[in-house]
């Protein structure tokens, strides 16, 4: 399987001026499988009331952002996640969503909120889901869900074998070291697509990460500068939990153990 | 607060070599406050037989090696967590214990064996208990819990500030770079003292590490020989979980969206 990241900066409010530049960037998409796109995509990220952040969400369905993506998976031939400002009735949602050359798959919504992104979001709904697209079962997170390894436990316990992370850090480089371990505690692939760019006072770091179930950083981009990274996974290594012969990491657990976790 | 660990061989089946050792090194803890002392420091790792795993295990309370322990502790005024291979009942288990100037304080059991350790010891049956020492509130998780996120949380949970580690570590290196990241999604001091030598065809990678409530490694150790590290900590940058002025990483948890952790 060919999966890839496209690191780049979404324009805010601006959903046609990023819908252009993921055009252009999709010229080095051929053939890949899996791409990933970052946070609030359609919408930017950084905004300056809540009437701009209204005025930049689309509905799951007619938006202009999820139609140019099923056309974009459907050249391509590819699945897609991407960030989403996502409106929902009289709600805003920080989303991810799972497209591919059949359409609209299914959608995450982001479960940990950052900074200001209370101001503007409700909190996610609908649990930690995974989307089993034939080759291999997905999972998504959103940016600041990294530092919660609840949440990459729950899709490793579920089934994932690549996590999905559209993001917009602004943490200097934490996020990017903690990816890899917490792909190598689950023994996952994940595929941490951060933007670049300032927004306001907001400057974006980069280094979108491609990690494996070894908790080996097979790709990396530089913490400025747009760029597209894909590589071939063999995803059967997410499929096996074990660590050693007598070891698995799932079989392993002691839950009776975690009870505070859940309380 | 001045914490350390001390990295060197214990002795297979030669607890006095070990206390010899022991004695040795602590010529550079005059000031210490906390020393971590490497897994089932009292018997050595790579047991040839069940005889061997029972025949170096002592009890808690009246054995040589923590009545060295206890008497080291009043030498140099600090306390000390070490591995130790507990007899109990018909039982051995892979312990950690907590020792004081005023002696014995607690200990946890292992909760997750590794390899042949599954031949010798029971699973830990103690939970993850936490010790307020005065000073600090201490955790201990040995060896490959390392590799259960589930673990650090529920003793961040339980108001740990710093987690004392021992290990018998041979995965090369997975450990070192994991523990760093345990430290920052839960903002504690985690002290990993890791043993160096080899048993039978096992190699110890050494690599014994100090990291803090900002995933920074503060003091690591080289892969082999025997060394002594201590640092002076800040206790009070554990007992605050903000991240931001907006975010604390326990706080900022969704409980109820975890429960597939605890079934």
């Amino acid at each position: 399987m060919d999966i890839g990241f496209m690191q780049f900066a979404p324009a805010l409010g601006n959903v046609q001026a990023t819908i252009d530049r993921i055009d252009k960037l999709g010229e080095f998409c051929a053939g890949v499988d899996l791409l990933v796109l970052p946070e609030l995509c359609n919408s930017g990220y950084n905004f300056e009331s809540q009437e701009q952040a209204w005025a930049t969400s689309e509905e799951i369905g007619n938006g202009v952002f999820l139609q140019y993506l099923e056309s974009l998976c459907l050249r391509l031939g590819c699945h897609i996640v991407s960030g989403l400002n996502e409106r929902h009735g009289s709600h805003l949602y920080n989303s991810a969503i799972l497209v591919g050359p059949q359409g609209y798959v299914g959608r995450y919504r982001k479960l940990h909120l950052f900074m200001n992104e209370k101001d503007f979001f409700e909190p996610g709904d609908l649990g930690l889901p995974v989307f089993d697209i034939g080759p291999c079962r997905i999972g998504m997170l959103v940016c600041f869900d990294w530092i919660f390894p609840e949440a990459w436990r729950v899709l490793a316990l579920k089934g994932a074998d690549i996590i999905c992370h559209p993001s917009n850090l602004v943490l200097p480089g934490l996020a990017q070291r903690a990816v890899p371990i917490h792909a190598l505690t689950n023994r996952f692939y994940v595929v941490t697509a951060n933007r670049i760019g300032c927004e306001g006072d907001l400057t974006f770091t980069g280094m979108s990460t491609i990690a494996d179930p070894k908790g080996q950083v097979l790709a990396q981009a530089p913490p400025v500068g747009e760029k597209v990274n894909r590589i071939e996974i063999d995803v059967s290594l997410a499929r096996t939990k074990d660590i050693t012969s007598r070891n698995n990491i799932l079989a392993d657990r002691r839950p009776e153990q975690y009870t505070l976790l859940t309380e």
